[in-house]
């Protein structure tokens, strides 16, 4: 009943494999391009009502802006932005004729659109519309949307032409308000991550060559995947007066004088999903955090006879109301009874595979001695994975069982990644050697595999080709700071910045 | 204080300008597209949780599929639908490139990609994959998402190249099933638009020549705007075993015989948002139906004295938490305080002109006579639109005057809708002459003005051009026929079918 690929075996085909038995998204006729499937798209829900909250507490509003932004926006930043990547779906026609039996497109625009990749540039657009005085700041706004980017090796939520994410767009009157903006949603990322998909993130600052094109700073939350490679979860930019200027977002201060504003902007995407997949999956397929699963419980019905059919269903229902007044991290517990005629194996494999976090099975005899047979997916193939427990226990500890898992997983995944960060490389050969290895899967409790260096930089420039040669990238630069003085890990020079090095997605 | 236009004088153009001063959308640099603002997003938002609720109670559940759909998917439907329609936004090309100094399209595409216009043809193709068996239908999903339609005369919320909808796809083993679906939704709508927006409706079938390009039947609900002018708020498709034809959904059915699967879908947009201000705004802007409205109350405290400032805000703070318990239909109630650095006469008539349904406006004198100012935004300009009340006694009933406001909404467009539907018109010349007068405004409380004609219609081909002619439009064939015989309005032919005759937008 397991999945075809085992983690250790194959990384990769392993993640695949879970995607597809979990049934959360699939490629599509579309190139590049994925469907978000009913159990992928639910934790995707989640995900976003949890951050949209979030958003909203902490003062932003959400608009929406044209998908399509007209090349001339992008001159700019192509002739004067060091990295600006050109990979965008182009719309050059508005309609489609029938020539010779064959459908062909037809009615040339006169500018060409780009499928936004990002919507910086038709936002500032709009900011120097609405920025007049300091009256009129801070603008802080967010919107949820679908971003383009022409990927040649998609991935299934790592790395598809289409996605879907939130992007936050924010002016302020002063760099200080706009950098404290850029680290308030930094930390709110890391709040997200590890409070609500319990996922344990490092937080930073991305080195000169890693940053957005156009920011001043980029910073970000990194995760480490169980193969050891880093995950960029979230990224936040503080972009100074760089996109003010050139699209005119200026104002009149208080001071009477005409100033440009300072812009951050800051997103997650469904990136987020496989990097939730590849914190938690195990063997048997995913396992989904009780906070985003779409069903925290399934209940299973197993009768074996029909005539036990009323008998059971009617213990159910009232398990059911019974469960409906729980509320599990604050909030409505959601239940879902799978009724589908299908084996009661079946149904079982098929909710171990999408992780649904417990599974009830509820049959004849537990209906006899008021029981359950209470199976917990992260202890599957352990006794605690499968026990019989009193219904009247269960309804009344539901909520703290699923609060339980939460941090169980969260406390496993923070393990694994505190025991994976090498701090004792501090020559350019030990390093050289350890990366050497290719990245495998961690089991559980072992560490020293190839994950993550924390170690020197010296920062020069040569150091990105070096960088490039080894396949390594520099996640971040965390704000923790050793102060120490060492030996950089690339060129062997002294260097006093600590960092953190690792193969990445 | 008021708007600069009145419905009476240029309802298109006080149509644009409530947009604008409430502050709902804009026009952007991106040409035909908008930019939905916050207050307008937050109806959106509104709407979308409504609906969202009724689309999964209804064992609906939510997909993402690809914005992209490769040319060659349109190419059948190019053939062999009537009417399909060939104003789409087309990807060319994956690549910008720099040639003299100039960003141009690069990378040209194999197939040309077309941006969803709707997303039958892409939705299909994934169903073609699922559907094996008679046991895998029905399958019942939706989605939340942009689509695009070139439109050459675009029109804030009502008619942009860019907008948002939901857009349910389902499959169905039998064609009873399949139209009990479209049925099903399409009294979702009803009920969606009548007691969500509290903007009346009427439904029933299109006829053919309105159908959806590839519909057996096309079933829509109507609402009736200030100007007599109908507008089709949200239709929904039964698409018999045409898209599964030529997407080949088929499946082995109990009898185990291969057979197509009969689909439906149906959708809502922003639009509605169109239909609602058409409905509801006023000379003074924009009134919002409370369970749409972001902010149900919203709090101006008026501070005339900085001495004061502090004893009023600690009042209104009490208000605020005494507020938070209330649950006007059964939900969390939403209120706003609004400490802008602005006088609170400016902040009065922006929320006025948002169309917040009520305003507290709260000073030194509210606080010693434990009162506060309360003014409902439907009552605007009359003695209950202004009224001094006791704060206990508000707080009480809250959440009984925001339902209040609801009913009285609802009513009031109801008895417009119902006063303005003439039935009395029996022969072609009475109905030429009766459209003959350009739509306008019609004030509460009046009827006969040019709207919706009741009347008999036979049918005919040659129908569709003499309509043309009148610029009417037949709305829908109304589900209550009254089986009487009479002449048809258009050839004075004998018919017996009633119809719903109006211009539209």
């Amino acid at each position: 009943m397991s999945l075809k690929k085992l983690r250790k075996d194959n990384y990769p085909e392993w993640y695949q494999c879970v995607v597809s038995e979990a049934d959360m998204a699939e490629n599509s006729s579309s190139p590049g391009c994925m469907v978000i499937k009913p159990w992928g798209y639910g934790i995707w829900e989640r995900i976003r009502d949890v951050f949209d909250e979030k958003i909203k507490s902490t003062d932003h509003e959400n608009c929406y802006f044209p998908m399509f932004i007209p090349l001339s926006f992008f001159q700019k930043e192509a002739e004067h932005v060091d990295g600006f990547a050109k990979e965008m779906a182009v719309v050059t026609h508005s309609r489609l004729a029938m020539e010779n039996g064959k459908l062909v497109p037809s009615s040339k625009l006169e500018e060409p659109l780009i499928v936004r990749p990002t919507s910086e540039a038709i936002i500032a657009d709009s900011f120097s519309k609405w920025v007049k005085s300091y009256r009129d700041l801070p603008v802080l706004i967010n919107q949820w949307a679908n971003v383009v980017r022409w990927e040649m090796r998609p991935r299934l939520f790592l790395r598809t032409r289409e996605f879907l994410w939130q992007e936050g767009h924010t002016a302020h009157a002063t760099a200080e308000e706009a950098e404290k903006e850029t680290l308030t949603m930094l930390e709110a990322y890391k709040e997200l991550c590890e409070q609500t998909l319990a996922m344990p993130v490092l937080s930073g600052r991305k080195p000169e060559h890693e940053k957005f094109p156009g920011a001043v700073d980029t910073y970000c939350v990194e995760a480490m995947m169980q193969d050891g490679k880093a995950l960029q979860a979230g990224t936040s930019h503080f972009l100074g007066q760089n996109f003010a200027k050139s699209a005119n977002i200026s104002f009149v201060n208080k001071e009477n004088k005409q100033e440009y504003a300072y812009t951050t902007s800051w997103g997650v995407s469904t990136r987020l999903i496989g990097g939730v997949i590849m914190t938690h999956a195990d063997d048997e397929g995913m396992v989904t955090p009780p906070k985003i699963a779409p069903y925290q419980i399934v209940i299973i019905p197993v009768i074996k006879n029909p005539d036990d059919s009323e008998l059971v269903m009617s213990y159910i229902k009232e398990l059911q109301s019974d469960l409906a007044k729980q509320t599990p991290f604050g909030e409505k517990i959601r239940v879902k009874l799978d009724k589908r005629d299908k084996s009661s194996i079946d149904k079982f494999w098929e909710w171990t595979r999408k992780g649904a976090p417990i599974i009830l099975e509820i049959g004849k005899r537990d209906v006899e001695g008021n029981n359950l047979m209470l199976r917990q997916r992260i202890y599957i193939n352990t006794p605690e994975g499968k026990q019989v427990v009193s219904k009247d226990e269960f309804v009344a500890k539901a909520a703290q069982y699923l609060e339980n898992i939460q941090h169980a997983m969260f406390t496993k995944a923070q393990k694994r990644l505190m025991s994976n960060i090498r701090e004792d490389i501090i020559d350019k050969e030990a390093f050289a050697e350890y990366f050497a290895n290719a990245n495998e899967w961690i089991a559980d409790n072992t560490q020293g595999k190839v994950a993550f260096v924390r170690g020197k930089w010296c920062g020069e420039p040569e150091t990105e080709e070096i960088l490039k040669q080894m396949k390594i990238t520099i996640r971040c630069i965390p704000f923790n700071q050793s102060g120490t003085t060492g030996t950089c890990l690339l060129t062997g020079k002294p260097a006093t910045m600590d960092v953190i090095y690792a193969r990445s997605y």
